[in-house]
């Protein structure tokens, strides 16, 4: 069973259908394409906000590009500890800036602790001897499977535009969050005080397509300088617009998104009602696991596709993600080579 | 009719079909599944060489991290003067890699003049002050729509190597220069000197899906780094190798180059055949007109897209570009729209 | 009195001889010159071991230089919490070098802590995806006053080699180490591990003169071209060697240290005498005191020259440091000064 | 005879002066000093005119902060074919920058031919594919010795305002160039068009201090930190201000820049009445001559320090420069030599 992550499924039938609508005539390159203006205007509708719109094919690419276009190559990015910009991005935010830095946060269950904010925002400042926090950047849903509220973000997003920061969230799974919230797509963004959105379409069912989306584009004036001289400007740049542009039509992407964390759930209710240890409360597509090296070892023996690291405690954390493309019979056959190798204890 | 470049065609069936194929089923993220080993065998094959492969999906991509995993940061790039890397990639290649600077060569028609090469290559070294000439990057085909023989790459290769440049090929064409050619693709790469070619498919027919192959891997021991922290690795990198694979298998590749050419040489007759002038020899799939602007204003009458460009000289280049998906309809349309407007003078 | 720190004194006696003997003659520019080669020699009888040695005139530039020479710009770097090189540089390490990212260690007064390097040192490896750590930055003497015995250098820089680091000394204050521990240059350098020491004297008496010291000039082939690259290589380079020979010649710079460092101790008994409270011990030439804001208003009241930084405890720490021009009649007047304000509690 | 470079000179008496006296007392570090608000007064003084003032010790550094902070880093800048910061700074420009590239223009003598200047100005804009010029920098006195009248400069820069660019002065012999012409400062400068000049006195008699001369400083706003974040703030700032307001003063740099011009001067005498033939005109300190290499080898053994390039012609440039230090008998001594070995025909 397939839980490696939710990049490994394939591309949903929504995007599938626009990419070959959008490929069967040909159209201007680099942007300049009538799909890409109708992009932008959907993003608009369905965040109720104006906006401009850039699509790239990578998430690193959409967080470093929104970061150098809103930071000043001196600047420093505030993340959580866990924050993928910070660990599993080989530095591309500092490379496709040209110097920016990233300073991590602590927080539990993948979410910055305001406090821990507050402290380093107001610290003093030595002028031209210390790398001025120029932006904020919050992951939604986190790297533990948790959301922020609107009320969270607000808060985080208040005090970093209080010290002069601009708020960015890496949103690879942005859907997630609103579908687990049900808060929409303008109340965990801009109404919160999002400046500059990452919105990821790849790991909830396309092939290659995130679109960086400026809420105030007199923010990042230049973000399309950035993204050619990087190499992120897509020739048939409407190819990938078809694709986000299928995937939000209708609103596929809530749709698969919600498909997604109820798998989780239902995954959740598996290993819960297994007595197994859960170590974040499981409230979009992922669920985490708390295992001894022995459980893990076992938990391996079932074949199932997981991503286990091994934690400070001696013990091992197993991340299991859920997509578009998990089905019922996929978790029921997981729980059933659970009972096989014995895992856990049926309540 | 379309003209205005081969970018702007959509994606052709076999790489179609390949892609919906792997779509179908999960697979390993991030360049770690059986379809990119697969398509790593095929290059090899197709080459007749061990290679390593890496997609990304742009060109300008691929170029700039060939030039960055082969080049220290510190040094220089000998290009023609109407090389894409130095022209339209916005300094790419410099900042990708860290500080190439990129040095042009003139040549007719597209093609370095070797005496031009030898010039600079024997160029006093003043240490440390002096930017050291590191790789040698050539188009095939050209910018000019002309292409080398594998007897001129050997000519120049060989100066380079010799003074102990890398060789680099930007083949976003290379396709239409080997089916110009009726060379193999390995005649017109490494047994002619090439040590790393940027194979372009997204201009033959891909999605976007471009493949930096390097033929003496010990070359570009760090080429992975460079594309991860440039946000160039794909997670679903499985859907581009697929491209490419689809693309390459049973020489798609060379089939739709070869039409993309006829197309072109029908293009030249229908020009020529009406006494307007062409601006470079018509060897692979672009046709350069060189015309008054009272010609390139009749011309635009026709609704014709083309890429127009003032010379020096005040009259106006126009760059018309064929590519798989032109049809021989298409030909005869614009044929009838240049009667239409009475532009040229029928023989 | 003065006691802001070890930059604001002028220059010492045998380092302004040096230089104006150099001036009163031409000589070849860039570093080909007699003088610099002397330093060479100098530097390694000094130390006891073959070295290459790069002057340049900031510590910011001898500590991103000998890093960026010495890590690939993917690489990480390691270095405690307070560090110059991360808490100081506006982020130079990573722009000098193209990319390095520096990862903090957490330690008591100013050293890092073993179990903290070790701990982050067998960190599970994800390929492309994780920066690699690859340099250890020691700071000798520390932020705190401070310094590391040979015998900690050697344990920390062991754990470096095993996980395959360089190990880097950052050493604006080295002199004042050697000078407190009695150890000599090369015990406290290359014998417990050292590879790269940039060795500051501007601090110690120069005008603006630091030396990167390469104990195996293989580690870093490449160090003269980042020097150039950057702006950092002198024409006059050998007016900035004289200064160096000047420091180093009969043991000027261990005499000024060692005078430094005793005015330091000085400096803590008069205020220990007062009952005021030290937040590190006094080792070297740095004095840090532990005051309630009432209390550091009043130390300003004195007009002493200092350097105050809020503490997270509410308490305010101030830094004074003593260097090479500092008199025992300047420590004296401080004592009558605290006692005129009725600073602390005379014993 | 010493006539290798005017850097190879010792530090004038007057620079040594002021250093010394500077340094006979402490001061604050980092530029926040007396001397260098006074530094900032004087030049405001010299070029009539507000100023913002920026110490550096290279003139690498002073020609790429310059750019660095007047540009973007997507921007391009023009400069003759044969400028220092195109040919002898391993890309500095660039790199400090974060990715500045350097585009050439042709001209006589060193200086711009304004055709080729207004020929690009003019260039189609292909939007973000195409690196927009930002700067136009022009060299005074230029690298063939010669200078521009203010006419000449105000012609260049106001075709460069008129499109868009800033107009840079590498002015590593400014002093030279205001000596020979006999206008202003002012005149060369700003009244001319010029919004940034990096005045070097390096060259001129001081050990090592180039001066960023940013005339409307919000032009540069940002100067300070990529100078610190490049390692060129000097914690000992005070003494380099103090060199530059040394060799400023009472006009002791115009002083010595005539002196070297006269040395030239009388050197052009020496070999002009020898018959031997100049390269270029000689304007300010530099002699060019044009030599067959079998003179070149003569001139060589004469013991004389000279500086050779072969030419394309199959030649030989020999560049003779004078300084503050070069004295008539250096020229007399040189004289006596030519005819000792017979090179030239003695009208």
């Amino acid at each position: 069973v397939e839980f490696a992550s939710d990049n490994t499924a394939g591309v949903c039938p929504e995007v599938l259908d626009a990419l070959l609508a959008e490929s069967s005539r040909p159209g201007p390159a680099y942007g300049d394409d009538p799909t890409s203006k109708r992009l932008g205007s959907l993003v608009a509708e369905a965040f109720e906000h104006e906006v401009a719109v850039y699509p790239v094919s990578t998430g690193t690419a959409a967080n470093s590009l929104a970061l150098a276009a809103t930071s000043p190559p001196w600047g420093g990015v505030l993340c959580h500890d866990e924050a993928h910009v910070v660990v599993d991005e080989l530095a591309a935010p500092t490379v496709l800036s040209g110097g920016l830095t990233l300073h991590r946060l602590p927080g539990d269950h993948g979410r910055i602790d305001p406090a821990a904010l507050t402290d380093v925002a107001v610290r003093a400042d030595h002028g031209v001897h210390t790398v001025p926090f120029s932006a904020l950047s919050l992951t939604q849903s986190t790297e533990a499977g948790t959301r922020y509220t609107a009320d969270e973000i607000a808060d985080l997003a208040g005090a970093a535009h209080a010290a002069g920061m601009v708020v960015h969230m890496d949103g690879a799974r942005f859907a997630n969050a609103v579908a687990a919230t049900g808060a929409s797509p303008a109340e965990l963004s801009w109404r919160a005080g999002v400046d500059v959105l990452c919105l990821g379409a790849t790991k909830g069912g396309a092939l290659a397509a995130e679109a960086v989306v400026v809420f105030d584009p007199g923010r990042a004036p230049h973000l399309d300088r950035h993204r050619k001289r990087t190499g992120h400007l897509l020739s048939k740049q409407r190819l990938v617009s078809a694709q986000l542009l299928g995937w939000l039509q209708d609103d596929a992407w809530l749709r698969h998104a919600d498909h997604a964390n109820a798998m989780a759930a239902r995954l959740a209710e598996v290993v819960t009602s297994r007595r197994l240890t859960l170590l974040h409360p499981v409230e979009t597509n992922m669920v985490f696991l708390d295992l001894s090296p022995e459980q893990e070892a076992v938990l391996g023996s079932t074949g199932a596709a997981y991503y286990p690291r091994p934690l400070r405690s001696g013990r091992v954390e197993a991340r299991l993600v859920t997509s578009w493309s998990t089905t019922v019979s996929d978790i029921d056959r997981f729980a059933d080579a659970l009972d096989g190798v014995g895992l856990g204890d049926r309540a």
